[in-house]
């Protein structure tokens, strides 16, 4: 049956320098790259904390997806965390330039009671230890799922592990798949994750598509061609959100609903990229995302 | 309508290291994986050159397979093309021990009345000089494939160009199709080789799986997972063989057709890297390959 889906995470301004244009102070983070995304397909609460500087019409912007912002703290006098990245050599590299955690350093998450009782449940990219203490607040989840990082999986490698063993779903691209589990091979990889105690384990190589390792079989979805890339910010973030927006909305977690929620999901992170923050996909909406799903559908069919 | 298949390219003497195991002395070449492959689809004929040191046993092993070698050249005097190479970390990367060009160093392919008169033909991954002597051999094929590699795209970049003008489709990997376009997204590298003048062009990405760039549309097909990796030698000459040998064996080259053959030549290159050589495929022969490229199918449907 169809719920309520929360997704917790970071808020953020970016500051993002790209080799064909730059733009600052733009709203990113992964709750919120998550939950523009999930609101296409669910009604989503948000999970998180801003600062003192959290312009109005962000607010405006979230709440115009209807995107319930009540579990949002706003600090009184801290800044919402501040990330200054540039991506060089068209897009093959990154640097984080800036990070400052502002509002978040001593963040303890809180929940309402709507939000306690929410069945879908998305931990974004954050830390193990903040995935875990949202977690731990939930009255009785349906599905979770679980995004994650090479920095976590580096600095918080037993909070993350301890993580993975109870959430249903966790999402990591394949060089963290690779690094979590020593493995150099995407598939061993995939195989390990499951070894460790993932209940199923969702592997995004970026423009190559996605690989689910599933107790009931294997799938593969590819990417949608991208060949307008503007800004990668976040694309991770919003296939995560749409992923488990759709599986909300649909009420149904199993291997075959799972496969369909990654092509949605792969559609929606292709418009994230095609622009800087979510302009992109808020400016196209559903019926974008629709065509874009039916167009994966039809290059993955040999028939 | 079905025709005789024409596979062109190197026979080769291969010491192989890897981080499992080695193996002296094998027969290696893009022309004999891509023969050997070929012939579980369709009968192949080969053209190349091999040395005084050719061994009985591995004409018996091509004869085995039906493969025509009557325009094999065996050179009186000069020993058989030989490699001699490592592969490092989990096979991430490859080194060149040694190469010794042999019985090919002043090689001019001759081909006989049957093989000017085939209606398939691969050009094997060797230099596009000898692919286009080939080529003008030919009476009036029906449907060219060229297979090719960085070395040449680096070294003989004029003479692949002219050559992928020519043949109906261009096989390469990623990395290749960026380096050859200077592009560095994957979409916009086979676009751009259509634009170079291509008809049709084939991008492998390894464990990823392959993409179809074609003017009636696009295509996407996933590897075979492969998790037991022995030897990768020989992975990009079955899988541009088994292609051409299941086209040959249908005749019928339309995007369709070359959508299937691509699932084909997807599970014939996961057997060739589960072994040295291809003991594997030889082993296993076509039961396996068409069990392999059902689930290949079965893994790319999302219902």
């Amino acid at each position: 049956m169809a719920g309520k889906l929360l997704v917790a995470g970071s808020v953020a301004y970016d500051c993002i320098e790209t080799p064909l244009a730059s733009e600052d102070y733009i709203l990113g983070g992964s709750a919120s790259y998550a939950a523009l995304a999930a609101s296409y397909f669910s009604p989503a609460m948000m999970c998180g904390i801003v600062g003192n500087d959290f312009k109005k019409s962000d607010v405006e912007r979230l709440k115009a997806r209807s995107i319930d912002i009540s579990n949002v703290v706003f600090h009184p006098s801290k800044p919402t965390f501040f990330w200054r990245g540039k991506y060089f050599e068209n897009f093959n590299s990154r640097e984080t330039l800036d990070v400052r955690l502002n509002a978040y350093e001593d963040y303890k998450p809180e929940l309402n009671e709507s939000a306690r009782s929410a069945e879908y449940v998305l931990l974004g990219n954050i830390s193990p230890t903040i995935q875990a203490s949202v977690f731990g607040m939930l009255d009785s989840p349906k599905f979770t799922v679980a995004d994650t990082m090479d920095l976590w999986i580096n600095n918080e490698r037993e909070a993350l592990v301890d993580l993975v063993r109870r959430v249903d779903l966790l999402i990591l691209n394949d060089s963290e798949a690779k690094l979590f589990t020593g493995e150099n091979n995407i598939i061993r990889a995939g195989r390990a994750l499951l070894k460790l105690g993932a209940k199923c384990a969702l592997v995004k190589a970026g423009e190559y598509g996605s690989m689910l390792f599933h107790e009931r079989g294997f799938f593969v979805a590819p990417a949608y061609p991208v060949d307008d890339l503007r800004d990668p910010t976040g694309a991770g973030d919003s296939f995560a959100g749409a992923l488990a927006g759709r599986i909300a909305a649909i009420g149904d977690f199993g291997f075959e609903s799972l496969k369909k929620a990654m092509l949605y999901a792969s559609a929606t992170a292709s418009m994230t990229v095609e622009s800087f923050s979510c302009y992109k996909l808020e400016e196209n909406g559903m019926d974008e995302i629709e065509r874009r799903k039916n167009y994966i559908e039809k290059i993955s069919r040999a028939d």
